[in-house]
């Protein structure tokens, strides 16, 4: 097998950094591969890069080396000490893979410089190909605008005007550089009909959007399970308790506001109706990244008798992130290599707010990824 | 649609006369049918009979008359005061259809002394087929007898000795009179080589064990959930509480011991091993009906950090288990209709416990359902 | 003893229709007195007016009767059924001691008009004297007005310009009835120095602010407990969903502000610091009166080992507060009797957000309590 | 101040290692004194002894060496892992003062041979005091026998039979060595009339039983607070799921019942009577020492309203326990050296299970603790 690049957006911080240091320590034979979907034996096969075929790039806006970054996280309890210590000289060499974010006078020009690195990235390490994947904090919903809707206006309005989020503009440079791409943000992304535009051009897969990793990840089997027995539920009302980068940002409630809607859409998507009740994303700095969810389900059954559910959640996000990470990784890479295009509508299992018409109760997006799976692994 | 019969044991029990007050309810328009899965879209259809089609009937050794049992059922908010009130004068003509156990001088002679009460049922109300439900008192786990293990020794023995417990001479009663039988209880009831052997000998359904209603439904999505995202379960430790006649019952070591094991099952079935932990039953008397259950999770994510989750379950058993009771009669009905003997494997998603080799993860179980009903419906 | 009058503000709401109709059941012997600390041992006695010496009466802008409160209260398990119908051909005469809230041209107008009513109330029924409480909704934060500060440009203010909320103008039409005053609620109440100038004026007693019903009852044990123990609290954190009509009110986000201050204070006043975290209010129709509140609390121990806690509260907020408001009728009354004038620091047990420089710790909220009740049986 | 020694029994379990390096870290400045009561500004003062006057030795059956205790502390999140690894080198030194227990042919031999090893460690380390305490597993209930009523019946038996548990051992050998003893389990230790008497021989000070670290502390403020309101607790129900040692010694049902009989204590004792419900203890050896309380509560307010409150502890015992030890050790020294002599019911605060007749709500048992330790450092 060939070598597979993954090139994260937000290389630096946490999920990233612990999808890089869990890659290398499950490399080394250091731990069980636990998280890893693509490790189960329903999803194993020829056709998924291996783990030790993987080899990591990544931008980001901060300095902060690698190695005082692992320390953090195995201080914070995200990182188990012994296989971050046992890995810590091959940070100094991934370290060299990292690049700060360019500058440039225009997004054109900065979107150019962007595909450059990961082209050089590509080229130096001799890769076959690249899965840029945005890890980086959540951004505040965008604005829409006239040149988001076609590539031709697009280009045009970013040689003079910044119309990209971020987001946006790390897509387009992915695309541009014939490279699949993974959101695993709430941020806009790839979700441009200009963008889409440009991977239908380059016949290139994308995925996303906003990893399903505690909270939702329980609702998509939770609300299937009252849909099944015919119960209705009346009130579904969670809080999310969360510190760390992602929390600090997400206290913005313009983030916030993105963030809790695509934790909301599961109820209505697998209910048939929208229960009362919202979901409350509250920054704490304390917590970190062991995030506490509470949820309040209340129901009515035979003959309108009045139940309730409570649930408390008590997952570390980088740690349920990263594994998935290195799953989407494999998986696009493998799409990409088997000649996929388009939207991977099959990848709904890892998603919050995955794209199009697709199941949102986890069991049917599990079959869903088992039989594209198998698809890869036994191509017609 | 001719009408169906279904025989209740236990049939002045909560669970009992919440489904019969219930039917009368729905019957009667009053309530949206909630909890009654064969009511949903995907079940729905010609060849199940209609809740109007149902008339019951029914053993119990208690005497207690049906209007103080509803009372009692509405002081502690089971049932719904405004639909059981419409309904109380179907009570008096219910309860005629009610029988006191019949006494004997053997185990045969019972059996035909029951068999003989469920025939008249079936003669007096004209009745196509009878359904016989066990929905009374758990036993105690049952002493293995080598009478057990053929129809033709279990005959000769019960002629002189008590060899069957109370569930399980319900069963040959009932598949001598003819009639499918569902154990919604974890007593021994059809689960002898003897029994099996007349229910085949007249090719008759029967379909158990023990009701799905609450902790362990909720165990049925979530442990698949820990599957499917390759988290590894370490501990799962329940404690239920509970109160009314099956709480003081359970309070029982002997029968907490058969319903505690049936609890745990899943978690072995659906992860592929068996975590710590084990689902403890408390009997507290004020909770009465409406059972507090609350689960501890602890599992392994990536590179092995810990994380944990908790759920408390407010349900109201009896409210959750009477519309699979209906369900149960319908849908055993049905088979009978369409010719089918032996165990109804299909019927999975009603079972902590159920028959067979099947599968224990709900959403699996609602696929085998869904494709039975739907050949029920369309007969190729 | 003489009768005592009992008027209050939002006289048809939950709160008061609760009290009310309580204080008839149990008048009547229909029920035991729980919920009301008054009538503890610690605490009964000589100087406080027995349940049977209050009369009711009241203002509020609504004009629902009081069968239909009733009835929805009972729908809703607010109010017991039995007791509620026990005590109905009483909610008639009730009613009648019900006055619509005045229209006048000015502020100064609308007080007397009140204070008309009230004093019309206390001669018709031969009182000897009337506790005025405000159980009304939560109104948003007040903006600060010159004339807030002294009586006489208070009332010069009054002629021409609505500076008072409504809450403020109860106070002082109570206070120029020569009535004491009880804020049950968060709004601004008597808490101007130009209502408390009144106040000292005709030597009245008040108390407040906000009754003290459920999550913020259980932290005031529990902070001190984390204090007595010397565990550094680091996150205390709250959501609490409530519905009807307070909880309508409290999702505006001014009255929610001004309530989850409230709810926080009582932690700085018993830990000696601030924790992280805050206190979330939620509006959740569907929940009506039966307020959860959960709260997350994480805490350092020895060598700052980081350990937990979590708390759901399922507490009926009318039945919690009812009680308190006899209790606050009772005690007030007693005070005004015994000639205590000003602030009443020692009903500090009762408050969220008590006057003065008080206690914030529920024992010694309830040492101080109970010596000032002992003082009141037994005058020096 | 001179020196005081604390002889520990079960001086190589959890909790007496974390005390043994907690003292060592805090004397080094590594960590506040989280945890310990007694540098509270209410307590501390110059009748106790310093945490750097504090000398440590004790017995216990393992050989276990502290070194890898600690170790294994340190990975179960116990210990943090920097104060440990600073004060590694004084272990070794620690270790030396640990003695396996002696055998002996009969008690009144095997409690003489403990006395001296108290003795000569007294002597060697040239220390005022010796306090004993025991914080080894508990024991299960002991059968009474008639030479526990009296000293010299005691000692006529204890040279033939081995009438007391090993706990009482240990108390007798205390006192016979002259020194104080602290009851820190809930075994029987010094609960023998025989053994009382041999204390108020020699005028020493005795106090326990059973450390409170946590369900039971909690319910210690919360059973009060439900009797202030006059909340009438129906249910009271606990789980405890623990692992580590302690826990594997309380799944042996004797064990289990002397501590969950002491656990529901306090809430006769607070309310005044005793709700349904019972404390369960499971062993589930993968939690370790972060044992994981929930309790249920159900309770009646105003007019009988059902209400409910649910409450999960996650609390790390040894890390609890460890300081309350330090406490107990400084405290019952001071009252010898101040010549107390009998139980120090003044101590109930620490204890689940205090002697005598006390208050068993916390904020009492502070009341009198700080009473206590004020006579303590200004003697009248």
């Amino acid at each position: 097998m060939t070598t597979t690049g993954v090139w994260l957006i937000g290389a630096r911080g946490s999920v990233a950094v612990t999808s890089m240091v869990g890659a290398l320590a499950l490399r080394a034979g250091l731990a069980e591969p636990l998280g890893c979907v693509t490790e189960l034996p329903e999803l194993a096969g020829p056709a998924l890069p291996g783990l030790a075929d993987l080899e990591f790039g990544g931008h980001d806006i901060s300095d902060l080396t690698l190695d005082k970054k692992v320390e953090s996280l195995v201080a914070a309890g995200v990182l188990p000490g012994r296989p971050a210590a046992a890995v810590a000289d091959r940070l100094a060499e991934l370290q060299r893979e990292l690049r700060p974010v360019p500058t440039a006078g225009n997004q054109l020009e900065a979107a150019r410089l962007i595909a450059q690195d990961i082209d050089d990235f590509r080229r130096r390490r001799g890769l076959e190909r690249v899965v840029v994947i945005n890890v980086s904090s959540t951004e505040p919903v965008v604005t829409p605008h006239p040149a988001h809707e076609s590539l031709a206006a697009l280009r045009e309005a970013m040689a003079h005007t910044p119309v990209l989020p971020p987001s946006s503009l790390y897509a387009y440079a992915a695309f541009s550089a014939n490279c699949s791409f993974v959101d695993f943000t709430p941020s806009t992304g790839s979700r441009l009909p200009a963008l889409r535009e440009l991977a239908a051009l380059h016949g290139l897969p994308y995925a996303g959007h906003d990893g399903k990793t505690g909270e939702t990840l329980v609702k998509s089997v939770l609300a299937p399970m009252f849909a099944m027995r015919h119960l209705r539920v009346r009130t579904w009302s969670g809080t999310n308790l969360l510190g760390g980068g992602d929390g600090a940002n997400l206290a913005d409630p313009a983030a916030n506001a993105a963030k809790a809607g695509s934790k909301q859409r599961v109820l209505a998507e697998t209910l048939g109706y929208q229960p009362e009740g919202s979901s409350h994303i509250e920054y704490v700095d304390d917590i970190g990244d062991f995030k506490t969810a509470w949820d309040l389900i209340t129901f009515s059954g035979f003959l309108g008798t009045r139940m309730r559910m409570e649930f408390s959640w008590h997952g570390c996000d980088s740690a349920l992130a990263a594994p998935l990470v290195l799953d989407l990784a494999r998986l696009t890479a493998a799409a990409h290599a088997a000649g996929r295009g388009g939207p991977l509508l099959e990848l709904a299992f890892f998603f919050k707010d995955p794209i199009g018409e697709v199941p949102h109760a986890l069991p049917d997006q599990w079959a869903a990824l088992v039989a594209f799976v198998r698809g890869l692994h036994a191509p017609a």
